[in-house]
């Protein structure tokens, strides 16, 4: 039993997505090098202790981080940077799933309007279903006013498109313009390379040119 | 300033080796849309509070984990748990760079000796000489008496197979036998990913070096 406390890093580790246990161990075992008092050793040069940083980073983020009480994007205030932006165009909403989708966006720097977050998409096969996303509240929010447009920028995989369909599907009696993000070869993108889904709806959705 | 601790758990998470910025925003998402009270939601089904539990996982580890006094294995006691069974081979010392190497030969069985753990390897490049690793300490193990092998058992890069060769100088003439692991291992690979027949192989196959 003495070795608890590593395993329990590890397994708590393992719990991270795209980490398996083996990955986890490695990580454990890089954290404990430089965390844990090696005396010599590669700990000396790099006296950064990588656990007590990270515990302190993960626990203040816990505490001091939450969600936006409009867009529902992750912030350390009531309001996040982006709705806290009076120059941001509020008529326009883009729905993504999760906040590195908003971050996407973001990182574009073209959309000027605001966004509005799922925190995931319909999935019933895993007990997903309407409720345990944010779109009750995207409705109240058109329902408030003011809004002209929703970009519904979930992911182009079956969720993704269920989700935007329900979405939707709820919007439109309420008059409001709904749109999708165009699908198609990629900026850069090698047709060879594609998958045939993605040539045929680039082919069906061909826009007129010169 | 507002996102400060969500950018600064991205920055912490990136520390981890083989997590790049990107990843590492990944699973500050995951970690928050788990940890951050999001009312309905993901969070809802999966009550566990994963920055926290981490958290507290990497705040054990580095209180309570230490080296073994003898074999430098990490340990939550004085002596780690195969430095503390009796019935290991107290003759044959097997020499690895690190604790994922240790663990990855015991995880194959066929090893009843016991382990000097490295702490890493000869890398002047990096700045890391023999002071910087546990061969002074290695060596004092065999002078005290009753050591009648080393198996040389670092990774079979340039700098494992550096480091090897340095230890073999320095304990021949100490009038130990000094061995290498044997054919199994791969050129240029690296231990801690290796199955376990090979290891078993290699351990088996071991040749005289140096």
């Amino acid at each position: 039993m003495s070795g608890e406390p590593i395993q329990r890093l590890i397994l708590e580790l393992a719990r991270l997505p795209g980490i398996g246990e083996r990955s986890a161990a490695r990580l454990a075992f890089y954290i404990l090098r430089n965390s844990v008092d090696t005396g010599v050793g590669r700990s000396a040069q790099s006296a950064n202790r990588i656990a007590q940083d990270l515990a302190q980073a993960l626990l203040d983020a816990s505490e001091k981080v939450g969600m936006c009480d409009r867009c529902f994007n992750f912030c350390a205030d009531a309001r996040c940077t982006v709705c806290g932006d009076s120059r941001r165009d509020e008529r326009v909403i883009c729905v993504v799933e999760g906040v590195a989708d908003l971050r996407a966006i973001e990182a574009g720097g073209a959309f000027r309007g605001v966004y509005h977050v799922l925190h995931g998409a319909l999935a019933p096969l895993d007990g997903i279903g309407p409720d345990n996303l944010k779109i009750g509240e995207l409705l109240r929010r058109i329902e408030k006013g003011g809004v002209e447009e929703i970009i519904l920028a979930t992911n182009t995989d079956v969720e993704g498109d269920a989700t935007a369909l329900y979405i939707a599907k709820l919007v439109h009696p309420l008059g409001v313009r709904t749109t999708r993000l165009a699908s198609g070869v990629p900026m850069g993108g090698e047709l060879e390379y594609l998958d045939q889904a993605t040539v045929a709806r680039a082919l069906a959705d061909r826009r007129d040119f010169g």
